[in-house]
């Protein structure tokens, strides 16, 4: 099959053999394909990831090995949408770790994560995932709404973190692709929601959707009237900077989510924490039936956030593509 | 009176007149005051303070000003210690602030800090504080423990935070003052607690109280059976590498209270805290009434952990001496 290997800082094509599948695992055929930010970080050189990065898609399940035959005719031929993370269990630990145990696959010791750990991703004709993983994506879904749904899900997560109906308003920061996404989930928990981002096209995106936004300037970042003043604050520019602002504009004794994963250190000064007993919360990975119930009631529309559907042998060109200013989502479709 | 003052990097001696007093205010002549670390970040320029630093203190009520006579029957002659941020009321604001009305004046908009922020404080014979702030010392309690009422409230603020029996073990990162007092707080509340730090002498201190500990060393920080192995930690070592191991040891959706305000920006690698979902908790004063309750039940003693009181003539030298490794509380007595 073709698939895309991370070669130096590049996507490069490699004629491979289709996965191996262990018990209980599918071999899905994937339809169409999503780049992450993450995607570009591992090209970077986060996580020092070597095989086929790639873990937004949607398939479709072709074969599924050691099953009962009802778990075969139940998954073979279906249209699905898969979590990454692949806990012990299906790995074949023969002791399955404290995390496994109560349902956290997430956070498995022994993970292995579709295209970002040890484990061969979506940027190929074909990948492997475990039959617990997958979710049926509904007819009403097309394949360009459904690939969203992973990071939509991570989106989602901050719902199943932080009391949303709590609050009045929100700022995200950040108007990318996981931005935009956090944007519109909070709105309809409930907090008046402002995105804060430097990109006019973008922003506009959003505005289109009944967001409001706010240009981040230099001038509008030293303006003393945003200084504590949101309750709650998503942090998800994918920059150190955006840490340091969202220090600043949140309230004291607010909280502040954390969803940027960018490589390596970077120079941040964490009193404001301490001294106004900020509430700071991770958040990565969320749950994939909401983020299909979302999209299958169409309340998140994510299709005015394509910008460009690439064919698969032109991955290379559009790992490039998407690193421009002002695009949003890439897809490959192989 | 004498005081004494930031000049650059070091404490010199003034002679001031005694502090004004607004309505509502009392005079209080300091029996004996405590060199926190706070103390010693200032005169490296953290929060470009000027006047006269100290915050931990206790005193004797000399003159209440502007109250009614039973104000002043309740509070002259009586021996107190006194909460450290002074809020907009008392600051003879005209509309009191969002924060100040909901009683977390230390959080107000516009507050002063003893010590700290805009206010003298009490390395000096006297200091002015608002009625509302002082809280009376039990005759149980002695100078040289209630000068150790305010850091013990900061590491009560824990328990105000975070449901602490929940936790089955804890580990608290810093042998240092704050650090100690901690894992003295932590342990009546429940979890299993472990005491890290760099220092033979001090964590013999903490052993001496029943406390568990653990020496950091290069090759204990390598060590990967620490790796997720905490579901609460403290960070109290006052330094940016804290951080690092903090976020290393604490266990996935493990809860990190950040505690320590080091000055200036420290390069921090954030991902672990996104990717382990990790809740972080700025923390930062507490409950006097909690920490008076517990000097006087003798649930905690301080007295192990002061090294050496020096006259308040001596000031500069006291705050030299207190910079040396593996010295403790200094006291400074007018």
């Amino acid at each position: 099959m073709m698939a895309f290997v991370v070669r130096g800082r590049h996507l490069t094509q490699r004629a491979r053999p289709l996965p191996k599948l262990r018990p209980g695992w599918a071999l899905v055929r994937v339809r169409l394909a999503g780049i992450c930010n993450t995607d570009l970080e591992i090209l970077r050189g986060y996580h020092r990831f070597r095989g086929t990065p790639g873990h937004e898609f949607v398939g479709e399940v072709e074969e599924v090995r050691g099953a009962a035959s009802a778990v075969r005719a139940r998954w073979v031929g279906r249209r699905v949408v898969g979590e990454i993370n692949i806990g012990c269990r299906a790995l074949g630990h023969p002791r399955v770790c404290r995390y496994c145990r109560r349902g956290l696959r997430s956070h498995c010791d022994r993970r292995k994560v579709l295209g970002i750990v040890d484990h061969d991703g979506a940027f190929a004709e074909y990948l492997a995932l475990p039959v617990e993983n997958l979710h049926a994506v509904p007819a009403s879904v097309s394949d360009e709404a459904a690939v969203f749904t992973e990071p939509l899900a991570a989106a989602c997560q901050i719902a199943a973190q932080v009391d949303l109906p709590r609050f009045r308003s929100a700022a995200v920061l950040g108007d990318g692709k996981l931005g935009q996404l956090i944007a519109r989930v909070l709105r309809l928990a409930g907090p008046r929601v402002v995105l804060f981002g430097k990109h006019g096209a973008k922003l506009a995106i959003a505005r289109a959707a009944g967001i409001a936004t706010a240009r981040v300037t230099r001038k509008a970042r030293a303006l003393n009237e945003l200084r504590n003043s949101f309750p709650l604050v998503v942090e998800a520019t994918g920059s150190p900077a955006g840490l340091a602002f969202a220090q600043e504009i949140v309230a004291p004794r607010g909280t502040l989510v954390l969803k940027s994963t960018f490589h390596g250190a970077a120079p941040v000064e964490t009193w404001p924490l301490v001294v106004k007993e900020i509430q700071a919360v991770g958040s990565r990975c969320g749950p994939f039936k909401k983020a299909l119930a979302l999209l299958h009631s169409r309340r998140v529309d994510p299709l005015p956030l394509i910008s460009r559907s690439f064919a698969l042998a032109e991955a290379p060109a559009a790992a490039v593509f998407a690193e421009k200013p002002g695009v949003l989502k890439v897809l490959l479709r192989p």
